[in-house]
This record gives structure tokens, sequence and C-alpha cells, in this order.
């Protein structure tokens, strides 16, 4: 069908798991001869099982655990027009969804584009190219977003995964220049986000959903924030018409960011921050109440061998955070942990809650935006739980 | 405390599970002795540990499976105020939520009220009092729902745990009187709800969050809802600007109570009811497709032995759905089985897909609104299930 080198499954690796639309090959199912090797990373191959049948076209990188992933039926050029029409049917559904263009863009395998991650901010898209054949392609990329009317575009190659793709770490600005933090209008309020100054870009995308829940929730209350980033709960609250909103967090930009969000959103005179440890802030605290209490840690979990710790990590957020929900109140406690599912999540937050000596319902179970979608076969993508819990 | 009659725990039952807050006592755990057993189902009593330790304020049916079921803690007064504390503290939640008193005001377990279901529709509401002490206690229910603003009320004596509790089925318009179906507001949406007539009812709220999130992609959609009973989906979409649904359902009496809401919501030019076996139709309109599709079929697992025929059954409406999905279109599947959890459920959904030979990104997990609270001890009390697709 095409020129291009082919590589090919080991004769035991499982043919039909990519037939059915599972996405990864690992190193020891491919046939990794001096040929297969001697390829640079980023090669668009076509895949083949062990009797020589075509099975897919596949990004290679040879050296990666993953050193092939499925880009599209076999034969498929991957070229210019096929990433602009990936990126274009991403859009298509996001712009369903989302009134005015604040997404993220395309999700990596569940879009269809392996290891690339967009995050639209209006005019201006921040790009994660995490897979090799995606960085030797960057100008294609950068193309179809322009064509979507994107004006400026940020590379951001902080993703851990590209040191395994043999990718640097040089984040740049592609298209434009970035002068500073942009506003971002999400559920009624309006955010900051530093695209080039932060850890991490489109950090609040996945949990707009989450954020809409608790909105809905705050009328009249007064709410806390812990772990609170640029604000996301605590900003979404106020737009929701909280009486008042406390963030909590450790760092000083992020809430720098938050207060600037709070002053373009015209609940300043509402809004308060604390810079601080947030089990610090918790204990601190002890004695006051709120109506509506949400943490929203970082990964306590991040890995396997980080589950023990981290699921108790989470209950004493559970634990601290609901002695200080009102009786009636609300609590609403978040994972981003790939690696604690959200049955163990669920079973370390009730333990908290039951060491606080509270009763409790589970209102909601949410996971990341629609604009997060999941790939059917790789379903431990869904890293986001966030419960709500009415406390007696 | 009190000089009401004690029950005991065996010494081999959990009374730590009673102290976290478990609501349920099963018959192996619990001391029946001549004299227990001889106290009337629907007793409230109080509960000790085999040390003599006071547990919980219970209600009691020694007949039953569950012989006991937690209603608070020892030595509390069950009387018409604790009942309509617990109905106002249930109402405090879903007036905050919804703008309109439309929902499910009692969710049994989950809000402190074993065995109790009350649906709210305005200034009606449909009570099912499926355990003893609730029967028992219908007046001071009644009492406290009138406090609340409520001027009809029906009992529902469908539920099937009344047997094992010793109820009869005789259902009753307690107060006031039920002419005819009456419209509920939902998602922008009118349906019509026969609370009398029905086979179930407030069928439809526990659908209101998933409702909406197909309504959302429903713009401009052309849209097919099988098993459509009284239009759920099919009305919420046109609410929410479908260019036209179809709703497939093999009661006519449902299908006449969507194409009334479809009247009233000023919808019918857009709305088809199609009176079929929901598998035979779907045979049926092989070839065509649409934009957005919905199969939210009865329950076809129902129990643990009815799990494999279940999700088979579950693949196969995944595969003919699929297959009427165009391309770059959503299907929304759903199961309000309580055997096939997520996970199995999920699987099924996504090996029916393939079979259709199509690529899916899953873009959410819904499950009931939050007016349906999930007892924390009591996990599998989640459920319905609605998974949103996009089909390539």
């Amino acid at each position: 069908m095409t020129d291009r080198p082919i590589v090919r499954l080991r004769p035991k690796a499982d043919a039909r798991r990519i037939r059915w639309g599972f996405p990864w090959i690992r190193s020891d199912e491919l046939v990794l001869d001096r040929r297969t090797k001697a390829l640079p990373a980023g090669s668009i191959v076509d895949l083949e099982d062990a009797e020589r049948t075509p099975l897919a076209t596949v990004a290679l990188t040879p050296a990666s655990r993953l050193p092939a992933r499925v880009l599209d039926a076999p034969g498929t050029e991957i070229d210019a027009d096929w990433i602009s029409a990936r990126l274009a049917r991403a859009a298509v559904m996001r712009d369903r969804l989302y009134d005015r263009p604040f997404y993220r863009l395309a999700h990596a395998e569940a879009d269809g584009l392996p290891g690339v991650i967009v995050d639209r901010f209006g005019d201006t898209a921040v790009i994660q190219p995490n897979a090799a054949w995606a960085e030797v392609r960057i100008d294609d990329f950068v193309t179809a977003l322009r064509d979507l009317g994107i004006d400026r575009i940020v590379k951001s190659a902080s993703g851990r995964a590209r040191a395994a793709e043999g990718l640097d770490d040089v984040s740049e600005t592609l298209v434009g220049e970035m002068d500073g933090p942009i506003p971002v209008e999400m559920n009624g309020a309006t955010y900051f986000a530093d695209l080039t100054g932060g850890q991490k870009t489109g950090l609040f995308y996945d949990q707009r959903p989450n954020h809409a829940f608790v909105a809905r929730l705050s009328r009249g209350a007064r709410v806390l924030d812990v772990f609170s980033h640029v604000g996301g709960f605590a900003l979404a609250a106020l737009a929701g018409g909280a009486q008042s909103a406390v963030a909590v967090d450790g760092s000083a930009a992020a809430l720098d960011l938050a207060r600037r969000g709070a002053e373009v959103g015209g609940v300043s005179d509402r809004f308060e921050t604390r810079r601080s440890d947030a089990f610090d802030a918790m204990a601190d605290l002890a004695g006051e109440t709120f109506d509506v209490v949400i943490a929203d840690p970082p990964a306590f979990a991040p890995s396997k061998s980080a589950l023990t710790n981290g699921l108790r990590a989470y209950e004493r957020v559970a634990r601290l955070a609901a002695a200080l929900v009102a009786p009636g109140g609300y609590l609403t406690l978040c994972s981003c942990s790939h690696a604690a599912g959200l049955e163990k999540f669920r079973a370390a937050s009730i333990r908290g809650i039951g060491r606080a000596g509270r009763g409790a319902q589970i209102l909601r179970t949410g996971g990341a935006g629609p604009d997060h979608p999941i790939h059917p076969q790789l379903g431990e993508s869904g890293y986001l739980k966030a419960l709500t819990f009415r406390l007696f």
C-alpha cells in the first residue's frame, strides 16, 4: 500500500487487541530488529501482525517502552491534512459543548492524537507534543491550529513522557507573543492562566463540571477552598453567589492569579486568600465551620508504589476537611491520582469523614469534563475523581 | 435511656460496622428470640451489641431478612417531629440545587429514612413506604409533607420490597384528588407523569443530569431516543434545540404522555413517536443515521443470576444503536441494573460498539442526580449508569 517501513508484531503478541482498537504496542510485543531500531524516533510506519497482515499505521519511537502507537488504519498517510482533520474533528465536539473556545482541544489517544495535548484559551493555545511523531511534525500542528483561528501558540515541553520519547524539555512560544497571564472565562467566573510561567497549563479545564456543581451548592454559602491553586472552586462559588470564599494554597503565584481573577470578576470584597501549607491551614482553622468545603490536593498517589501512603493522605485530608463543614453542609474531595481508582479514593474519603465523627451522604461522583475524553481501551485514563458529600 | 424494647446483636456479629454507619442488620446477626419475634413489624427499638452497649435506634421487622435498619443514634425518639426534621433536612438540599420543587425528596437510607422514597412534583408527592416502620407512621409523613407545601399525596405500594416487610400492595390517594397526568418541568422540557396509572413513579428524575448533557449535545441534531418511556431524552433534546427527535417505546401509554409533553412544550412539529419493540425498531432503522442516539433500556440485569444474559443484551443494544449513529455523532447508553456495575456495563457497551465496527471516545460517565444520594456504606445503591460516546 505504501513504501513506508513496516514493523511487525512478535508471534506471541495479541494482534486482536490492536484490531479491537487498543492503541499501544509494548516493546516486548514488537520485532525490534536492527533495521527497526535504526528508524528515527517519530517515524510513521505500517504495523503488521506476525503473519504479515496489515494492522495499523503507527508512530514509532524504537527506544521507548511503548515503541508504537496507533494513529489510523493501515496505509494511511499522516500529513498536514491528516493532522488538521484530527484537530478539526476534536474542535467540532468542543464547539458543540462550549459557548466560547476555552477548553482542552486535544486529549491525546482519546482524540486519535497519541501523546498530544492541546489546551485552547480563546485565540491562544498551548500544545504539549509528548510524543516524537508530533514533535517532528510541530509545524503541521501550528498550521492546523492557526486555521482554527488561534494566533498565539506556546509549546510546553514540561511533560514527563517526553524524556522516554527522547525529547528535550525546552518550552517556547511558537507563534505570537505572550505578555503575561491571560483571562479565562469558565462557569461565569474569570480565572487567570499563566501559560508560560505556570507549572502546568490548562490545569483547571478538567474540573469544569465539578466547579459548576459546587457553584450551584454555594448560593449564600461560606466557602473554603483548600489546595485552591488559582482559585478554581472558590471563584466559581463566588460567581454562583457564595457569601464569601477563602482560598488556601502554598503557592503565592497561584494566589496572586486567584486574586486577579476575583478583581476582574468583581468579587474581591467576598474573597480572601491564605498562603499556607494546606494541612497546617486546616489544623489552624479547627473550630471554625464553612457551609461548603472543597479539597483538591495534588496527586498523592501518582504511582502504584505510592498508593498506600497516598490513600492515607487522602483519608487525612477528608478527616481534617470534614471537621470544618457545618452541619448539613457540603464537602467536595478530589483526587487526580491515576493509581488511586474511584473505589479506593471513595473508601479513603469515607473513612476520613467517619474518623471526623460525621455522618454523610454522597451527592455526586464527578470526573473530568467531556473535553477530556477517555479512550475506550484505556479506561485508566479517567484519572480525575470529585466526590461531593453532604455531612450531618 | 428509654423504656423501649431492646434487641441485641449476636456475639459474632460485627458491631463496628454499625458504629461506622452501616445501616442494615441481617437476621443472622441479630438475637431473634421469642420476645423479639413477637414485636410487631415496624417497631422502634434500641439495638445493643452483645456486651449491651447501645448502638443505635432501629426499625424492627422481625420476619424480614433485614430485620433491623438504623434510624438514628441510640435512644432517639422517632416521632412526628423526627420524621418532619428528616424530610425538611432532605428538602433543604434539593431546594438549594433545583429552582422549582420537582425532585426526589427522600431517597431511603441515603436520606436517613430507610425504605422510604418520596418524589415531589410541585404541590403533589408520591410516597413509597417500603418498610413497615414508615407504613405504620404514614400519618406523620403526610403531616410533614403537608408542612412542606404539598397538598396532594399518593401512596404507591408497588415496591417489591414491601412483601418482605409484610405489607400489602394497595396504592391509594391519601390527600387531595388526582385528576390525570400532571406536567413536570425539567431541563426546560415539559413531561407528563401519570402518578396513579403509571408502572413506576418519578421514573425520570434520576436521569436529569444525563438528559441535560444530551440536550447540550443536541443543538440542530437529528435525535433517536430508543426505550423512550415518556420521552425523557427526546423532549430534553428538543428543548435543547434538536432539529428532530424520534421516540421509540413499546408502551402506547408512555408515548401518549410523551406526545402530550411535546405539545405543551411547543415541539410537536419536530417530534415523532414509534410504538415498537425497541430491538425490532433498531433493526428496521438499519441504514438510517442520527446525530444523537440514546438507548435507556429497562434493567436487563436486575439480579446477579441475570448478569450474563443481561450484559449480552446491553452489548446487543450497543451494537444496534451504534450502527444508527452518523460519523462523528453521539451515543448515550444507559443501564439501571444494580447487578451490572459500571465497569461491566462499560465493557459490554464498548464490545457492542466495536462489533458495529465503530471507533469511539468516552465523553462522559453519568449517574443519578444528586436528589438520589448514595449512602456511603451502600455504594451499590449507585444503580444508574449513563455513558456518552462519540463515534467515528
